[in-house]
């Protein structure tokens, strides 16, 4: 799994117990899963359609960094299905995992669209390709 | 169920196609299950262990109310857990449901306690007994 | 009374006395003021034109669990009045209350408009009755 | 009355009209009678206690300006009173008015503690002062 | 320099050190330039196109209040350049300074356009000329 | 350089011209400085103390993904300097490049402080380190 994004848990992001606050992990999955989605299937409409289990394994506290995991599962004909894993940067403990988010890809009449794609594509191909054409 | 706190879908909620962002909704699921645990259990210090799937089954847009309703579905020695569904408030369309999340209990050590909590109970029959002694 | 929306006061809603912020309360009432109005006048066309004077009567703290209350106080041609309790959800204690709120319901031009509103609905009889038809 | 702050309508502070979002003026406002009032009492623990009637007399929109505007009431015992304008800087169209904000000087303890101060200061006159001695 | 806008330093505000985060500062200034450049060009179409070195002097700290001075320093044919302080408002000692931060004023079609401006103007000047006429 | 975090632009961080907000993508070259700074300096205590200038060469609009680069430029006695860059994740046009960045390493009293390190390190070499300790 490669592990990108990272964020610094500030005062804002804390729950009443002073730890990381649950959902806001769970929205920075959410927006992580999507520019995901947005890059690979090449279409900012596109949509979170489901989530499978989740499961907080550990806690961070303000000044922890954090850094987030994206594994492609599935290309489907409309969607696409990736894995999660956020951990903390500096011991690599495991703060929650989700198996599968299914993101779907929208036309611009906002319905599931085929976005033709079978396989990963890494953005510095494409733009291999673009210059030789 | 009972469905309790309504949001208002603004600008800020939306995600890149326009419609409400999925990290949002889970962000509002999670601190409701929150809010809701802290009140059964009268402690503030409680966090999120587990979510189970989540199914987005319709969208919302700008300007749409949405509200959201938590159920107890058990008690446990150190936990609460709940199902959650949102649904648009105006034509009780579901936006997202979910069957299981698991709050759990800490003490001031920050570690899982017993809460000694066995069913629901209600703030005006507390304080109607606190009243009596 | 009846109390819906529910928030969990959080290290981001605080002022610099480390209790819960005025501004953050006064932004909460407007927001399920607008949301009220939203859902009675079928219209997401709403605007705040007038609110009365506010006492807050006790702080919050946080990890605190508050309760936003709306009553219609009078169904006008182009507007809809209500009042606002905001109480701590553990004691009952009044934090904020609010004697009455004009909301306007604007036309597509932008301008006040007749909302044909006189008495309070619910959306189960709406949808009751949508579905008689 | 001196107008300081400013502000620029971004697409966070619309409501759901597409305008400036009442809950958001009146946080503005709220913070501008704090940070004011922390000014001239020389102490961070500050509440807001009172709020006289507000009203909504023009709307602002997206990329408009709004400036802020606050002046003296009465120095009490423990309290300061500030009135405060929020208008539009392009055109000088007064957006909201509020008479009267009540805010309380706290001491450490969090109760209402006198302030000592009986008209308003210069922070230049102070550093002045403090350079002399 | 005149110091118009006033922040006060929030829980939400700060770094993991517990001071004020400079992430924030920096969007201040952005957002202060940004106006300042709307109200003098007439047009709310402007970006930031240059900002020269920052020095952050000193920390401020939760509770704090802050002000911001901008000062022109050039009109550009389609852009204008200004400077800023940020300083305690208690103390006034400097927060950041910034020597030349470029605001560039665009046409509808999001290209530089001339803005016809080659030196300071006043609100109260403009609106007194225009009741004039 | 390594481009690791990654932002979905939302309307939320859009200007007046409805594009990117300059001063969010400031905040979001700060903290990325700041969390690269905590991990190799092993230090949630840091500081931003210098920023040299900034071009912002190209726009980003709504639904763009943008990723941030950070490359060490030089270990201080107390500070560590890296310099940064913007672009757009899918043609990776640069948004905005900046050259040094200091961060300044605090002891527990608040005051720069030697943080002894004078290269790179990897956490996976530090754990392996630990493991075989």
């Amino acid at each position: 799994m490669k592990f990108h994004t990272r964020k610094l848990v500030k005062p804002e992001d804390l729950n009443s117990n002073g730890t990381l606050f649950g959902g806001k992990v769970l929205a920075w999955i959410d927006e992580e899963a999507a520019l995901y989605a947005i890059v690979q299937l090449e279409n900012a409409k596109i949509v979170t359609k489901y989530i499978s289990e989740i499961n907080f394994m550990s806690a961070a506290k303000q000044g922890d960094v954090v850094e987030i995991g994206i594994e492609v599962v599935k290309f489907g004909k409309t969607s696409l299905t990736v894995n999660c894993e956020v951990r903390n940067k500096m011991n690599h403990e495991t703060i929650v995992t989700v198996d599968n988010i299914i993101m779907v890809n929208l036309g611009i009449d906002g319905k599931p669209h085929p976005h033709g794609k079978t396989k990963i594509e890494f953005v510095k191909d494409r733009l291999a390709a673009a210059n030789e054409a």
